[in-house]
């Protein structure tokens, strides 16, 4: 089986307003920032669409890092745009503009080729398109996200989803949305019993935690002393995790707690610099270097 | 230099209500947390104040932990208590009662034969009674705890307090309110312009932070599926934290490393039962078993 990964994803333009900096329509999208991360590690498909608009530099960026665009439609209208602006603290985000654009009417439609991989990550995308997609493929492991916008408006269709993957990635505030529990230990046990029996969740700062069957690990962030934009780490986070996972080609106890690192790893790198710009620039002594330096600091 | 450590703090009787069971009336307070979980590390002394209807078992429970009562004042009133509850998350805490008692009005005086302790424990007490322990003393190293409403009632002499002892103990919310600073890192520089070089921030269920000269350790909390009675949870943490520093008499990397984890060890048996009951429970086999699972579990 081949440990290429299939990602769906949006694909977008991003004006990112911080304190010290403005960047204008930057490449974004969740699933670039998971491709990008992922692109590292394993080989690396995306599906997702873009509009006329969108520049040729992030198009030749994407194949620089050796992503595969088959699965990427061009479409006539405009690129999903996302404008949002963090204040002095870099936790509260204020959005100002959500368009959607194409993203809003993409037709996902997975490629022959690419029906065969082995690895299939599920970005945010309405569930019903996650399942279309997880349906037109026979994958070995599927890992899923979602957002709480289809938490709050999908919750049926999205737990449909949960019970056809083998894990979700999501963050702390979805958790308790979608399973109306304070407690992290709690809302997993709720997902695994939805059929998931990997949870992994993200807690921006205080790093993230992963249930695998009975086993329970929890990581501290990588201590960071300057952010630039955290805008992408959780999807970058997710490319580390699953591309880790996907060039390992197991699920053994020390493989999940080594991808929950390299996620962690590639969230740090994220938010050290606008867009993709320091995913892109990593070499993989980099990565190796502050994997080796985080399992260093852990040691007790 | 002796190894034992002197705490000055609270001794409180507690009614702490949760869905599943309430507690009336039980041993409480942070010194008497603090000096619990740290008697399993070194010898403590108690500097701290209770009233006539203390009752003798408590008394008798603290002596029978080896913990030196000398300094502590039995007076006429009635001791602190404290009444709260929890709902079925136990992340808030609603507080029905907080009668200080005798401890509003208590004098600390470090009787002789305790102020040449080789560590002390400031705990939480107004800072002009924090620095005045601190004068009496010839302490090798001291370590402080403060609370919200210090920071707003008497923040400029508690950052006299702050200016004179090694290390601080506070929880994130405190260290943002005393910093107005919303990123940790900064916060601890901030704290470390102001004097104390040591700086561990408590996160609850996010677990902890360390800050040594330019040293970063983080750690994630001690994974527990239950919580019965998360009260004393960040006075047990200290109390492992400073209990380990005691005992190892060196203030190395991998010491602070070690000090830390045992500190989230004490502070996540602290919460598996109401007051001090798993705290007094504990054999050293105990505490060094989950030490070395919690070691295992951070091997990544």
């Amino acid at each position: 089986m081949s440990s290429s990964i299939l990602c769906a994803g949006s694909i977008a333009l991003d004006t990112t307003r911080t304190p010290f900096k403005t960047a204008e329509r930057v490449l974004g999208g969740a699933g670039t920032y998971f491709s990008v991360s992922a692109s590292h590690f394993a080989s690396v498909s995306l599906l997702g669409i873009v509009g006329s608009d969108f520049p040729s530099a992030h198009w030749k960026l994407l194949q620089e890092r050796g992503i595969d665009l088959e699965g990427v439609q061009r479409s006539s209208g405009k690129t999903m745009f996302f404008d949002s602006e963090f204040s002095y603290d870099f936790y509260a985000r204020k959005v100002h503009a959500t368009e959607l654009n194409v993203y809003e009417h993409f037709a996902p439609s997975v490629p022959p080729s690419l029906q065969k991989t082995g690895y299939l990550y599920l970005g945010t995308l309405e569930p019903s398109k996650q399942l279309h997609i997880l349906e037109s493929c026979q994958p070995r492991f599927v890992l899923m996200d979602t957002i709480e916008l289809y938490i709050q408006k999908h919750k049926k269709e999205l737990e449909k989803v949960v019970s056809k993957v083998d894990g979700i990635v999501l963050n702390d505030i979805e958790a308790r949305m979608l399973c109306k529990k304070p407690s992290l230990f709690q809302c997993a046990r709720h997902i695994q019993a939805l059929g998931a029996e990997l949870v992994v969740i993200k807690k921006g700062e205080h790093g993230s935690i992963l249930f695998f069957e009975d086993f329970v690990f929890p990581l501290p962030a990588f201590p960071l002393e300057t952010v630039v934009d955290p805008t992408g780490a959780g999807d970058a986070f997710a490319g580390g995790f699953f591309g880790h996972l996907a060039r390992s080609k197991n699920m053994g106890e020390k493989t999940l707690k080594q991808a929950l690192a390299y996620g962690n790893v590639m969230g740090a790198f994220c938010i050290e610099d606008f867009s993709v710009g320091k995913l892109v620039s990593l070499s993989p002594e980099d990565i190796q270097s502050r994997f080796e330096r985080y399992q260093k600091i852990l040691q007790i």
